[in-house]
């Protein structure tokens, strides 16, 4: 069992809620400790129990925290972790929950001092609600942690990370960054977009025509922009590479519709379905 | 409240069942008489209580009917009401449940036998799951029904439509055929389209790393390509123009991207956000 004393977690919305209340209802962490830049953010954090106490800022916060999660948007994760690394007691395991992982390593590549490990955490759980009031203890229960670990890797700190992680409930995969961002970039960046785009394109006037297909097809629109334009320019190329691969489907479908070609069509619609139904396996 | 002696119900899937279970819950109709041309449709729906009785063919099931309503693909619909016309008694209103509704309109312009009217029918209600076995009393319920009446419009039959959806527990609207398929187009067909598009360029091994968002995302692409394929081609002309608008909003992403211009791209993605957030309201 993975068991630490303390636990700090910067930025407290629904995944670093999810987390600090996961760790201390699963006895993770002996104390959990929250740091978060929105003013009384943390402090909501503690009364509604999901931290025992809240840090006035990121030196305290992170002093003597046997592991550090930052669960900030991506575009702050790696400035997160170089400022608190000198605060960090030797041995300290930092780990994060961005949705993009090379950017945030390359940045950190060689500036962490010696002693303090960085390990890329990826838990594929979420909601497109955001915010402290939010946060489940069973957020990542049964949910995948992609764990991308710095080259050349340090066993020590990647086993450290996935017994924190599977500690919180989740089963844990390891990957490479880019192979991991390039995956998401279709998997999770691309429905993004996508849901946002078609979103964008109907007019509101019309929402009373819609029904749940619209609902769902739609839902990931309602994500905070800032947080997704961030994932977004933060993977951009492999979202670039993978809204091209979008295009050519969509030009296929244009084209057999435009050729009133019903078999065509119907192959397309197979594709689709074939791999969706998969996921229902 | 609306009341009738016979209900004829043609296609006895979802949607059929559906109907004639509603209407036979509700007191609707004193009896609901199926038919459907794949061999034990019929007799699997008397069997689970759906309908009262099977008919041997459209011509027997129809006759003596006050209302008949085809739930069948939208590419039979047409041909069905045409086959079936001769056969139904002087009065009795034909309606229907197809996801287009200018092309069938079109098709029936002016070969009805005089006494015999047709009323389109577009149930927003429905689900990826096909078939008999996922027949639901409460389907329409609170759902909204599209009525697009045939020009010059039928009063009386269109009053007697809207008292028979609305008595199987749906809202009403009535609204012009091709207006209808414009917005559908929107709303319903290029949400579809695109989520098979998208689960097509996702490659199976990678459904691994997907999550809710996905799952939510490409939902649609479940659906029957046989059914999809017939609707979307009785509705080219809107569907390609409702795909043209989804180009362009996905090409504004690609520039923004490509551009890292980080501010244009939150305000793409709120843009959808504020469409989308206006269903929850």
């Amino acid at each position: 069992m993975f068991r630490i004393d303390k636990l700090t977690v910067v930025g407290v919305g629904l995944i670093g809620g999810s987390v600090a209340l996961a760790a201390r209802r699963r006895g993770v962490a002996a104390r959990v400790t929250g740091v978060d830049r929105q003013s009384g953010a943390s402090e909501r954090a503690l009364q509604r129990g999901l931290i025992d106490e809240a840090a006035a800022d990121l030196p305290s916060g992170v002093a003597g925290a046997d592991v550090v999660v930052f669960c900030t948007p991506v575009d702050h994760i790696a400035a997160g972790a170089l400022a608190a690394a000198p605060h960090c007691r030797p041995g300290a395991l930092l780990t994060d929950a961005g949705s993009t992982k090379a950017a945030i390593l390359r940045e950190l590549d060689g500036r962490l001092p010696p002693g303090v490990s960085f390990v890329g955490a990826h838990p594929l759980a979420g909601s497109e609600k955001q915010g402290t009031e939010h946060a489940r203890a069973d957020l990542f229960e049964g949910q995948l942690v992609v764990l991308t670990p710095s080259s050349p890797p340090d066993d020590t700190a990647l086993s450290r990370a996935r017994g924190f992680w599977e500690g919180l409930g989740s089963r844990v995969e390891v990957m490479g960054a880019e192979e991991h961002d390039r995956a998401l970039a279709l998997t999770s960046h691309l429905p993004h977009l996508v849901a946002a785009a078609l979103a964008g394109v109907v007019p509101v006037e019309l929402l009373g025509l819609t029904a749940s297909g619209f609902r769902d097809t739609t839902r990931l629109a309602s994500g905070g922009p800032a947080l997704w334009a961030a994932i977004f320019l933060s993977n951009r190329a492999a979202v670039l590479t993978a809204l091209e691969r979008l295009d050519d489907q969509l030009e296929r479908f244009r084209q057999v519709l435009a050729a009133d070609d019903r078999e065509q069509l119907e192959a397309l619609l197979r594709e689709g379905k074939q791999v969706r139904d998969g996921l229902s396996r």
